[in-house]
């Protein structure tokens, strides 16, 4: 049981670093065996498919993203505050990944968005929970800070949708260009957004 | 000759609507010549590899692109007229897209961007001048606007790629939840970023 299961831990271990690097489509089940170290029997006792696994790297990245979200955009700080904590994360989270492996690996599921959305019904339709659950947590913090008048925008859902798609674009460019000072305009450009007079150019760092 | 060259443009319309439909990586030279209609040693008479024969795709839809976004951003109208013909224009082609083959396919270079940009780079560098010229390009209306006043931002650079950065995140939702309405708030998003206040979602239309 013990073996078994460290088994199974591996191969997601190894699918999710491989996939982080190199995308979904380019990579091989006897590849991802061989990363994690265990023969390729193991891999179809634990999933059906090459898609099954990735399903899985999924909904593993994002129970762990909302827990981290959550604990950022909950609280006793000033709602805003915690829009911020969120891209500061963001930040060093991606600064972390660069240091690690030599280049900013940006939002995974905003890569397997691009890569697969079009021709996996399974992976289009398990992301646009993820996103739509992303928006929720943004637009409660939206409401708040609505509620206290700290910013102009009444219209929330679609505020938190051009926050999160701000975060994604960025995010591409900090992979572009592996530059995770790319991030450094998130804040500006959120309260940019929101209706709080801060536009984009005005507070930035370079 | 004439036979000659029209193999090369079936290949390349061949490899550019399966990397539009399916991205790059999963993609094989006996595949794209067996859409294009021309016998795979053609393929290599033209292109020494399938990382060049993406190049070239790149290269022809930059090419089209970059005249596209010129006609749209200069001209007689005022610049931020032109910025809001750049996303209507956007809007219509992902549209006419959806249309066309039943899924929003997204912008070429940031599926790109994100599937290989980390494996390949020299399609990280060819898609860096990409991203690079589309800057400029709003930079310098931008800096049209800034002189008449019209925008309060002060970093037109960093401004200008928090627009492409909102118009990337925004086609990638386009993409994810196929539905070209995600770019509806592109116009007020701009706005708002660049300091004319009217944030996010004060004119949204859902």
């Amino acid at each position: 049981m013990g073996r078994t299961s460290d088994a199974r831990e591996k191969i997601l271990g190894a699918a999710r670093s491989l996939i982080e690097l190199r995308g979904y489509s380019a990579l091989g089940v006897a590849e991802i065996c061989k990363a994690a170290g265990v023969p390729k029997g193991s891999f179809y006792y634990f999933f059906e498919s090459k898609e099954a696994l990735a399903l899985t790297v999924i909904d593993e990245h994002r129970a762990e993203q909302e827990r981290a979200w959550r604990h950022l955009l909950t609280g006793q700080a000033a709602p805003l505050q915690r829009l911020r904590r969120l891209f500061e994360a963001t930040e060093a989270g991606q600064r972390a990944g660069q240091q690690s492996c030599g280049t900013v690996s940006g939002c995974l599921f905003g890569n397997l968005t691009l890569e697969m959305s079009n021709h996996t019904e399974a992976v289009r339709g398990r992301l646009q929970e993820i996103f739509d659950a992303q928006v929720d947590l943004v637009e409660a913090v939206m409401a708040e800070a609505l509620a206290r008048a700290e910013i102009t925008v009444t219209d929330t859902r679609e505020a938190a949708r051009s926050v999160v798609a701000q975060l994604e674009g960025q995010v591409l460019f900090a992979k572009l260009y592996n530059d995770t000072r790319r991030l450094d305009s998130l804040w500006a450009n959120c309260l940019a957004l929101l209706g709080t007079h801060a536009p984009a150019g005005a507070t930035a760092t370079r």
